[in-house]
């Protein structure tokens, strides 16, 4: 059995969503900006940046109300950082998996392991304030796409991502940190590749490829929240949660 | 500064690659392949699979001509693999970062740390042939796109791709192990971000975004080797080379 040639993918920046604030509706802000790029939302995978789920949602922290811990204080003096910043981080943390160079990589409470803990200070309203990851990501994402099906937007995967770092490479890459309306690792195990021979272990982190292929489009400084991507039809169910990694199974926990 | 809103992009499956053998002028093929696709290739990124690269390139070791050290002979009966596969694998090896749950995690002779080092036996052309990493594949990425230029397809960035596991997450993404043409890191460092504040670090690291952009067409039974990416244009130079971390900078090595 082999699978048919996919189609070619579109993707398209949907620049034109304005600064997003507690409370806003998502949904109204994504369809329009879609409807101002000509992009129906539909049959395709939309992927949301966190930082205006996040905003929306209200998972901000003023630094000025944040007691930094002695542990906080310590790791800010040998960091040069934010004491009440690194405050965020630890309570954001369940697990530093490695602190170094600098930089301290986390395991949050969701189960993602990445810088800060997902905690991020630029980019929000004010110098002073801490952005962090959403409750729930997937959650966040199947909201969003429960929302935007109710305003008529269907057959649609949602994916909500975030830029992380990794080991063995520099640069970073967007990463998918929730999602709904598809399986986010298609399982091709049992499939036979071209020469008919069984593929023996692949399984592809669709999610992930998704939302890298929208991060070359959500370059930090081009105000790219969100991008459409046509062509990648969602199909199964899951979401991220699934694919992380239980710590017994890790060879880097 | 801020940077223009970037352009959709389009991802167009190269299906028609025929099976590649050694010493074949994939240039010619890959070109064939993109006319009957209805694509010009110009003004994008090509991506191609490093399966295809690697046989053109005669990277092929018969199993039968492999002798297996006691150090493969004891891995092989560990991990119930082929003791000659793993020999190939240790063979490319420099360290072995991880060995555990029948996963070898290797550090490459070229830098990369993935599973088996690179040496696949998958979508060999016999069952006893293990296909083994291009000797430079940065050098492979600048070898294509000379060859394509001189068939008039200029302006191009090449990426030869390679699909990876990583940490914490399951499911594979493809990941770039060569590249020709343009930056494989875009350094936004000292721009300004939506709020004007400037971005401490923001690194991102493109030619895996595209890569992994590319996996998603590069579905494993549907004998995609090679995707064209239209509207992201290769702008500056280094190769995939300059993006590998420093073992001394790296915090799980």
């Amino acid at each position: 059995m082999s699978a048919a040639v996919p189609s070619p993918i579109r993707l398209t920046p949907l620049p034109d969503v304005p600064a997003v604030a507690p409370g806003d509706d998502l949904a109204e802000l994504i369809a329009a900006a879609a409807g101002s790029a000509g992009v129906r939302l539909k049959d395709g995978v939309l992927v949301v940046c966190q930082k205006i789920v996040s905003k929306a949602e209200g998972r901000l922290v003023a630094l000025a109300d944040v007691e930094p811990s002695e542990e906080a204080i310590r790791i800010g003096r040998e960091d040069e950082k934010d004491p009440r910043h690194v405050e965020v981080v630890l309570r954001e943390t369940v697990r530093v998996v490695r602190h170094g160079h600098r930089v301290m990589i986390c395991e949050t409470r969701h189960g993602f392991v990445c810088a800060n803990a997902g905690v991020d200070l630029s980019n929000a309203p004010g110098e002073d304030v801490a952005v962090l990851l959403p409750e729930n990501s997937d959650t966040s994402a199947a909201r969003l796409r429960d929302a935007l099906a109710s305003l008529g937007h269907t057959n649609l995967g949602v994916i909500v991502s975030d830029t992380f770092g990794r080991p063995w490479r520099d640069g970073l890459v967007d990463c998918a940190i929730g999602s709904a309306g598809f399986a986010p690792v298609i399982d091709v195990r049992g499939r036979s590749d071209w020469t008919g021979r069984e593929l023996q272990v692949t399984m592809t982190a669709s999610a992930d490829q998704l939302a890298a292929a929208a991060g070359i489009l959500m370059v930090k400084d081009a105000g790219v929240p969100a991008v459409f991507i046509e062509g990648f039809l969602p199909e199964g169910e899951g979401c991220v949660a699934d694919m992380l990694r239980e710590p017994s199974e890790d060879l880097f926990r």
